[in-house]
């Protein structure tokens, strides 16, 4: 019904995304509730939904082992709702997203340089928490 | 340096972003760090620089005509941040975020059919706020 | 049942709040899943629900002139929820939310004194955007 | 300078917030800038901040028993900063912050009573995760 292609979800682009998002509001009439500020609340509201999965968990280790196959679907189906709000909020910015996000990763690349960061991290080893707390993910602020 | 092609960002599918993500933090010995909770809490924290970017503007026109260049540069890179993160996240639970999405479009389109959202959509032309408060997203809850 | 007392909110206190929810989880034997980032996520998820309200609504004018009695009522239960969860997660964080509070508004009105940021504001009036932008909320970053 | 007593926060209360947010703006002229979702859409922001705090730290025992005080202070300020904006969302939607989440707690009360809750968790003792999941928090959905 809407075009979507067989198979694994390695080859989808984000270009892909982009006009299934826009053809899905196009046949609702939908274009009309779509305005930037719009779509950022509703994203903040799946990722509210997001956080309500792991909120009474504690820590959860990598792979999620202990959940049951249907905890796991409805995690693909929230991580799905901001990931496909991302793609249109971006499009009705006027943001290619996917050159934005290979450039936003070559500019972590150039602020956290792997090699740098490394020796850092040795040489604070005893007291990790200081470099991690300040930047030690994607990028700083 | 990050291996990261060349042109447009049309064709940049989840899997490579998946992949470049996982190398950077293989490279910066971040792995450790990447746990879900911690990784979801980051993505949260991205979402509220995203909605900062938003926050004193008022309503705001598709595509931004009125915006500076250099204000849609750092509202690319805020959304990439949210990507880059949600690429992560999904990863770290075992979860082909491509594969999801395509099949949450699915679902969307089962239980938002085109034809019979416009014709309510027309019914209830008089009282608008009623249909879209309770779904006219991309999906209900 | 809850020991909550009668009339209006003015008076209700940050203390009164900090109690009522200990009281309220110790006898539901809650307190083991009160960690902070627990209480976070949760916080982060009822924000979730909060913006859903105002998702589809566009500019909303001060008041909610339009709204319905039940959808006052809706959005007074979402932001009890964050409400709820800020004050015991600050309990469980060992801060003093009222204390912190007055506090952080003093140091707001050192940061923006009231005389200098209007005197900014009438000379910028012709680029509202720019001041507005980068600090005309109640504390900057 | 803004009026604030002196002493502990325990006696805070929301109205006097709510008044010292109301007069905080008007000095500053902000009270244009103020609007349901601008206000939300800072709250979301603040939400961010307090996110990044405890983003790379994994699990945080109760009480923060290794922050460095610092720590603790600028924790204080996130929390504050969701504090205030919250009151001050509320006000500008009209909705008694206090009256609301007295009654929310009854609410609370009745859908999650102390006995049954307890009864519940004690027969599903072996499987916590289920009872926890759908709803031991304050509220459920």
């Amino acid at each position: 019904m809407t075009g979507v292609p067989e198979g694994e979800g390695g080859s989808v682009t984000l270009d892909m995304l982009k006009q299934i998002m826009a053809q899905f509001a196009k046949e609702r009439d939908w274009e009309r509730f779509h305005s930037p500020r719009n779509l950022l609340l509703a994203l903040v509201g799946e990722v509210g939904e997001l956080s309500e999965i792991f909120q009474w968990k504690g820590e959860v280790p990598k792979g999620l082992p202990d959940w049951k196959e249907e905890e796991k679907v409805h995690l693909g189906e929230e991580l799905s709702d901001v990931l496909l709000y991302l793609v249109r909020l971006s499009d009705m910015c006027g943001v290619d997203l996917g050159k934005a996000a290979l450039r936003k990763v070559e500019l972590n690349a150039i602020k956290y340089p792997a090699a740098k960061v490394c020796k850092e991290m040795k040489e604070d080893s005893e007291i990790p928490a200081a470099p991690i707390n300040n930047g030690s993910g994607i990028e700083g602020d």
